[in-house]
């Protein structure tokens, strides 16, 4: 149990946190003033499963600022910062989120988010979507909200089934997104989780990336950044031939596992590096997840092929030792490297998608009721005006049309 | 008149030329075998309007090879090789170019390819269909395929206003030609042209590129590459904001014109540098442009601001002198420089988006008469495929998804 | 006090880093086999201020393996591994370190060093062999190492002076350390440093480095890698326009002041960022230095500018707040942000740059005596001898000249 | 025979090439005015054997401005224009150059220069120095400049034999002509050559360059720049290393040469391509060399190793074609690609090593009599003011130091 002292110190060390992301995230607080203004959520109920970190937290704090009563679960027992957690209920924000819980525990804290039957779920994987389909079915959910890439993969399999109850806005689908939160976001914040677990020098070293997609092509232009030399397997071909255009050498994982120093996978797809590919790795090499799930690299598989583990030989690195001597490093026992072993995405990049995910939970009140189940785009109307607000925050100009130009474009009688 | 042996010459010249293209366009000459076999185009009158290339004439085989009767006319008065012209009559194709003729010429040329009615329309830019809408309605033409981002937008215009009369394909609108056409091919290209017309040293030089789209993208890339300071232009938020997150300085062109060395426009829009613009740039300045028409830069109003014009200090490049003495150099007279200064898109490149073309004239053969008029996209199994034999023809091997895999992707049930 | 049980976990820790800084520095291994062979530096007393970090046990291990006693100080008041410090008693090495010591404690740490009068000294910074001369001039050094461009700059004063009294090693000038500690050590571990300390996206920040040496291009190649605009400055005229011929925007402080996001000093000289550059910043920027010492920002100067301050905003940060409103961040209080705010030079480039220093100091164990006061760069064949021993390791195989290569090389005669 | 009209308008075509070549040159101008007023060669006999182009002309001029009487022939048989030629009479300047001359006439064009006996020689490759220690040793010459690494190779190694008869300047090692000439205009210059010989798409090709000098670096960066995969092969341990910090894959010959899709040459030794590698080349590769000798590349093994030959494919480009149907690709001839395929340096840069050279022939005037034979550096003040001058010219204003900086870099009793 902690003491008052204790509790204090911590909601203190908390809202320390959120006020440093606050002032990196103007856009979203830009729209919490409007709601706290326009009221548009007023008597709306939220259910959120979340990474419970501070720029989540003034995510939280413009909802309620628009009136919205909200309950927040972990949607990783990783990743939750205790002291926002601590923190948040400041705002009158039912928090169930504690760092290293057990499986059961937090499970157990996501359905406590379901007490109060909520109107709009805001998800972040799928795990609470999920809940509400197979166990608590009774609940009728006006519309939801979904982060991630391997989450709308489901909701669309679900779509596709008719198993899916109620409209869902895919977050992670906007340019935005897309190309700031993805791409230069998860790039970033995965060397650092990997630099600030190994203090390992990147340049010179053979960066293995799994995976191409956005996140991918962040992950391998930000190694390529550090000096690496930057290996990318595929399974599309279409990605596999714009990574050797950009000047990547694409191998399978088959070869790519024999030569590379560095493993990152970031695929959302389960068992990329396998046993198969583990026993082919060079000694010292450093096994990294930037993908969603724990899944991509296969531990069981590795500690099937270890004689030995040594955990924790620094922060978030596991030494695994193999019968010949050889050392493999796994980093954050799989999880997400860049929230375990750094800090996650930088509050000025969740100001970009939470903003959306802001905007489009007051779309979702407004018009979830006319729309049939299904997995929606953001608006284009939103993620302009989210780009527009980044714009005005960060101080650069752009140039508008003219008026014959603006004709220009619209006219196919201009000829050549 | 050319004697016979200098007709002779021209043709074995452009057969050199087209054999040494066909070397590089893999796929497309793997396509033209199947076509010989198939004869999947067996009667059709295919007109074209084209840049009048090496690439276009390995293309020209394949439809040629797959049954269809083709009349061809340059898309461009100054982008027509005369060897390729005179070399394509031995696939019994009737070409309608040559270099350098003036604007009535190459209108005239372009009403012959209509002279026997065609069933299909090539077009890059827009002049074939803008004619056959204004000025040859009477033909019942069944379908079409448009090259250009800048032509892809005037049909889109004439759909949404009713007036567009058969189906077009919009083969620029593929990933494949997206990623691989413009952005690296008109990246490279164009600094390609760049260097050949001036053998200006770009490393240390400020490059404004206007226009943050495919094209902008890669000649950005190509900019940086070379050692460049790149400055980005544009008009869109989402792509300001992605240009500045790419680490490119980002201002409007009246800031860029004061500090800029080298202009580079590539935004399918006109007067892009305008007057005012001109009148406060530095004395030495390039001036180039890499969209499709040449009204991107003003080339009036530098006229008008000039004292007098040294025509040709260098092949493509002309010298406008103002009144207080400072030079601006314009290239290739403000046309595509990529086409006009250096060869246009390597083949290597034209070989995916010409393939995907190929692919879509079969596709059209066999589809357009139940299409209603419309701007189509290219079917995403015709993109796959190209990729797919792209790489196999650059002996590129990428992982396959294992039955797991499949399975994991497929089942929203699997869980976290 | 500690308690025994604390000592032995501080021991414990402070093995398991320098075991993990050991397996990432095979070259210095393999010298450390060597010594223990052929104990070159039996009887030789060597005294030492130097970072006391895990890298540096491992150099320490090399000599005592040698057969030199050693008596260790450090050399920053902020770097000391207080583990580490701890396990080195391990090794029969007299340590005197602790972390966060007022400066006489610092000072009398480097004094006792000398208690037993010293052969070798090796000092990274200056302050060693600073009080020889002031303050302990009765004692007969024969020879030392200096591993700071810093350092060496006031030993060729001195010698130029007549007033150094040994000779003196330049362990940083060889193009091992050169190359990779500075640039690619120093590059790393300063962005590193920055990240941890803010976790800010450095994607589209504007990032403004001071100097462009070895470490300043290091540091710029990094910001440019991350995402980041990178301006440069300069006083020199050749590195200048190295600077702008290798891409970056060259600017005078005065007016990188006004644009930047984030601001590095790494000149080796003092007030680079002074009270009038300060007053002009914009809000939120960041302030580190990654020089040797922590003269290169003003911070008395930024002190006066504030209105107030807020210590510790997060590690390593402290926010200025000025009477406008506007804070700015800075980091590590001015001091090395790579050592403070992160980890230092990775393990495997100490590998380098330390296995240089080892030989130098065999190689001044038979030669000092031979020798005048001044400074000498390292012998070419230890330099050579390092990067032998690192290809070996890291598995990369070159080629090696034919005979009638080696003869064209050398033969004058060989004609066009 | 050339009639008077046609010589007319070469000459007039070559002062174009000039007045556009000067216009990029302003440091060399600036100086050529200095020149013109103080006269400082008044009555010095130069003879030079340089490549004959219009930046070479500028340099003619500005010791022609000086007061000197010169004699020039080409250094290279292929690279002369024609037009240049012609030009430089109006200088008075005794030109002996043709492109495409025999090798007969190629040396005998270098013995005509010095039928005037000469006092300083200018040499570029060392085939004029050669001639005089060889054949014309009864010629006194006070002193002379070479301008490539290759040359200086060979005068080091005669003057360590004693053979050397008089002071040569080493042009090429100053940090200007390293950095800015050897990598910014090697490395443009080459992908230039390669782009127009072949207009081959560079990104997604894997590029081997064999040699990491100053010239090898710029080649692979600007290869890197273009979207290519670099490999770089080096004798060099410390060179090896530093191409693998720099994220560039490191492997022997042996190994890239059964990878590689492009190879360039620039290491200035002979047979770095040799039969054994030419004999495990894929299909379609190109072979350039940017070194100063067409050693580099084995044709005679290449030639051997063909069924036939199918020269001039392209321009520039000869096709091997090999018994079992691979054809590669020698572009040039395996004679400099930058030169013989694209224009050579650009003038820019031609404009800091050529300044460079006219300010070392001043200082040979005044300083040859007094110097013994060797091999002498740039005198660093000669390179400071080159860059000055080239920054002035530029626009970019750098940053001064203030007193208390002087004061701080001399003084090395600061402390910390």
């Amino acid at each position: 149990m902690m003491t008052a002292r204790e509790l204090t110190d911590l909601i203190e060390a908390g809202e320390r946190r959120i006020g440093w992301a606050r002032r990196s995230m103007p856009v979203l607080t830009a729209i919490a003033a409007r709601f706290a203004d326009e009221r548009p959520l007023d008597g709306l109920r939220v259910a959120a499963c979340l990474h419970v970190t501070a720029e989540t937290a003034v995510l939280m704090g413009a909802l309620r600022a628009g009136g919205a009563e909200i309950a927040l679960a972990a949607s990783n027992p990783l990743s939750t910062q205790d002291d926002v957690a601590a923190a948040l209920g400041g705002y009158g924000i039912a928090v169930r989120a504690r760092a290293g819980v057990d499986m059961e525990t937090y499970y157990r804290h996501i359905h406590q988010t379901l007490d109060v039957p909520p109107d709009i779920v805001l998800d972040d994987g799928g795990d609470l979507v999920n809940i509400l389909h197979t166990q608590r079915s009774e609940l009728a959910v006006r519309g939801g909200c979904e982060a991630t890439t391997t989450g709308i993969i489901r909701l669309r399999q679900m779509a596709a089934e008719g198993a899916l109850r109620f409209p869902v806005v895919a977050v992670n689908d906007t340019r935005t997104k897309r190309m700031f939160d993805n791409r230069y976001g998860t790039g970033q914040s995965t060397l650092d989780g990997i630099m600030r677990a190994t203090n390992a020098l990147l340049a010179g070293r053979t960066v293995v990336v799994a995976g191409f997609g956005f996140c991918g092509r962040g992950v391998a232009e930000r190694a390529k950044g550090l000096g690496a030399r930057v290996i990318v397997t595929e399974i599309d071909p279409v990605k596999g031939l714009d990574a050797a255009l950009q000047g990547y050498e694409v191998l399978p994982m088959g070869r790519a596992a024999e030569v590379g120093d560095v493993f990152v996978t970031v695929t959302g797809n389960r068992d990329v590096v396998r046993g198969e590919h583990l026993a082919a790795m060079k000694d010292g090499v450093i096994l990294a997840n930037a993908g969603h799930f724990d899944v991509e690299i296969d531990v069981r598989a590795l500690e099937a092929l270890a004689d030995s583990v040594n955990y924790g030989v620094r922060p978030n690195v596991d030494e695994y030792v193999l019968a010949d001597g050889r050392r493999l490093l796994l980093l954050a026992e799989g999880r997400l490297v860049n929230l375990t072993a750094a800090e996650g995405h930088p509050a000025a990049v969740m100001d970009m998608s939470f903003s959306a995910e802001a905007l489009a939970v007051a779309w979702l009140a407004g018009e979830a009721d006319r729309l049939p189940p299904g997995v929606y785009d953001v608006p284009a109307d939103i993620d302009a005006e989210v780009a527009r607000l980044k714009l005005a925050a960060t101080g650069i100009a752009i140039d508008a049309l003219t008026a014959e130009q603006e004709d220009y474009l619209h006219s196919w009688r201009a000829g050549s």
